[in-house]
């Protein structure tokens, strides 16, 4: 099963393989990381996708508390986040399929960030299954490179209000 | 000095954790680290935003040539790639300042993805410097909780074309 997890870390130098060793050393996969400052500089949050099973999730969570330079550790339960990603895509094309690369971007809210002779760059945010559609479409094309963030996600402001 | 690598590596678990331990034992901050799937599912793609000096980054390229499930390495040069970061944002806000807010996400171009009785919470996606601005333009209301994914990279196409 796929678990989200949103982990507060002191933004020390270690603390990210700390963690990441934490998993691997549980056979834990993980399946995307993102890590970036918060609202306070010395503060960064992690948020790990992991693939496993609910007993070991467990265990993860108490050795994640343990390690010194973690604040809070939250495993995001379905449905009560906003989950979202970014990826960048550079797709061939030839000058005659570019208006249709064009409409594919329009149709689903991708922005086109750079333009070569015979490639396009999108960037696009949305769900994993939002950013699985886009991909489909734009396979075809060919896709000549692909960067993920990996999901990140914010708790829904339902609950505060 | 900031650099980006962007780093190619089998999504195996434990590359994570290699990889950040490098970084960690020369003292080398991670500022930001971005992991997610490239277009082959069995490969993924790191985005690695690093402050240091020239010589140890040497060393330490030399070094992730040599972790067996690093496939490449390569220190983005200024200029040579568009960069981008996807942010989160949850902010305080009264039912008066809601329509400032909306103003805000419009003129950045920040889309509004979860509205609360007293909070808001925006989705951005730009450059580092455009994503200070946002930040410093919302600050005064009450930046509740951020989340980002740390800078992720892609190679322009002016050189391929």
């Amino acid at each position: 099963m796929k678990y989200t997890l949103s982990v507060l870390v002191e933004n020390h130098f270690g603390v990210l393989s700390k963690v990441a060793g934490l998993f691997s050393r549980r056979g834990f996969n993980i399946e995307s990381l993102s890590v970036g400052e918060t609202e306070d500089a010395g503060i960064s949050r992690m948020t790990i996708v992991v693939d496993g099973d609910d007993y070991t999730l467990e265990q993860i969570e108490k050795q994640l508390n343990k390690v010194i330079p973690v604040i809070k550790v939250r495993v995001l339960p379905e449905g009560t986040y906003i989950e979202r990603e970014l990826t960048l895509i550079k797709v061939s094309c030839t000058n005659q399929q570019r208006p249709d690369i064009m409409k594919v971007a329009e149709l689903m809210g991708a922005r086109i960030v750079d333009v070569g002779s015979n490639c396009m760059s999108l960037e696009f945010t949305d769900t994993r299954r939002r950013t699985g559609v886009l991909l489909s479409l734009l396979k075809p094309y060919g896709i000549r490179e692909l960067v993920r963030t990996g999901l990140t996600a914010i708790e829904k402001s339902s609950k505060q209000s």
